[in-house]
């Protein structure tokens, strides 16, 4: 297995969790389950091989990868009622998930095109893909619309993958250093309520803002 | 015309006619009953198109799809004021195209890969995503979250259809057993509140069980 | 720069400008801006090269596009608070795009498969798919389901260009009669509240009418 496989399995083995944690917290059947975990597990890596072109999508190609969604699922189903703060779990998860998916996406963007502006968008589109996809599905608020940073730090995940591919850095170092800029910045922002300025921040510097 | 094509058509038609009643109780005009009947009609068979990679989608090669779609929205625009339970009707018709997607989205997941595990999610996701797009659009609960079995039973009659032809069955053979399989799940839990055990089902095996 | 790219560029821009504003609405900071803008900007079109299997998508191979989503992000989010009707804007700059992307839309289609039904759903989709994804990721109620016309207008805009092309019109003449009728239907639907009938409008005729 390449590096970029094992990422890549983290990712939607991280990710398929928080779906089926996802699942717990609306009390769907096994199957609701599976489905929620597929959905978030797979969702930003279908829309990335579909926007590139690279069909079909590689849990066609290799299903090994929904055998881990639905294992995932699986295991939480039996098990999700043993963690005490399901959803500061599902939260921690889709931080890992979100750094390692902004990587891959990056990396595999880069790959496909050679253009930096699109390894960009594409690991930071993937990267939110997937808790965006399952959040409209479980009917919760969207993890895009929340305060705190989150497609902020995949585009800086994806951004510093590219970087460092630029300056010719071992994949490995990408990947590694690219996660950890990733990591940090949403991990910050769970640990500590990192924002950025939002919107309405910026009243002082704008006392006429009409709203 | 060959069976899988009845079925295609058959599915779709119903799945557009499910959109047309959505339509109907959100008072949309016919341009967006037309357009609810498409999203809910080839909304899942683009989507196994898509992951598929079989391009353009079915209905680009083949515009009669889109026909029946606006066919079934017409219909629906002057006569769903004649049915006097429409929601109820809109589940029932969503029954029977579950149960053929399923089974079609199967064959052509086999067909296309070859791997039982592909053509089971393929078919699943498939008879389910229409669905879930026409709530979606339409800003209704989703299907997915209500707590009757409704993912399962198209799960089921994937991987009933999967299974029979690995049996060798004919391909007619196939399609009656698995839209049977699926439509009697899915009836059964319209008819009679049919559900899997939900997450909170297992209370008193977990008295410590913490939300 | 064909005409096909100017209408391109001009129905990216005001779509990402009102995917912005939705952002400024919602209190975002910078990469939500971004993130909003880049799915209204580009959202229409990406579906449509899924569809017609015209692979990557249009904006992996010209970046430009997505630089002209986040230059239009950052345009507003510095700038927002100068406009007092924000969402009256947006509905407007919707309209504008609306109104070229039905033309774009339905133009790529007919290149794509010679199909004036296909032409038009191409059109329709991929002028009304970029409101809808901003408004479902913002967490607006669709203005698909708003009373106003709105799908109609881009599925007149769709079939205007089919009809004017097949009728052997030049290209320039083909877009800006489409563009034109979009625009006078989906304005006059914004300034006069205009709609067509809608499903309850017709309860005279139908006294027995059962909900």
């Amino acid at each position: 297995m390449t590096i970029l496989e094992i990422l890549d399995y983290l990712a939607i083995s991280v990710f398929a969790a928080t779906g089926a944690l996802s699942a717990s917290r609306k009390q769907l059947d096994l199957i609701g389950f599976i489905f929620l975990a597929a959905a978030a597990g797979i969702g930003g890596g279908t829309f990335r091989d579909l926007i590139l072109g690279q069909l079909p999508v590689f849990w066609v190609k290799n299903p090994n990868y929904l055998l881990v969604c639905i294992a995932a699922a699986v295991a939480l189903y039996f098990t999700a009622h043993l963690i005490e703060s399901r959803y500061r779990l599902l939260l921690w998860l889709d931080a890992i998930g979100l750094s390692a998916y902004a990587a891959v996406g990056a990396a595999k963007g880069l790959a496909a095109t050679g253009s930096p502006v699109v390894a960009i968008v594409t690991g930071m589109l993937t990267a939110a893909f997937g808790g965006i996809l399952r959040d409209i599905l479980a009917g919760e608020p969207s993890v895009l619309l929340r305060p705190e940073i989150y497609v902020s730090a995949a585009m800086v995940g994806a951004a510093v993958y590219t970087g460092a591919d630029m300056l010719g850095l071992s994949q490995i170092a990408c990947f590694l250093i690219a996660m950890a800029a990733a990591f940090v910045i949403r991990g910050g922002a769970l640990r500590y309520g990192w924002t950025f300025p939002v919107y309405k921040g910026r009243p002082g510097r704008h006392p006429d803002d009409v709203m």
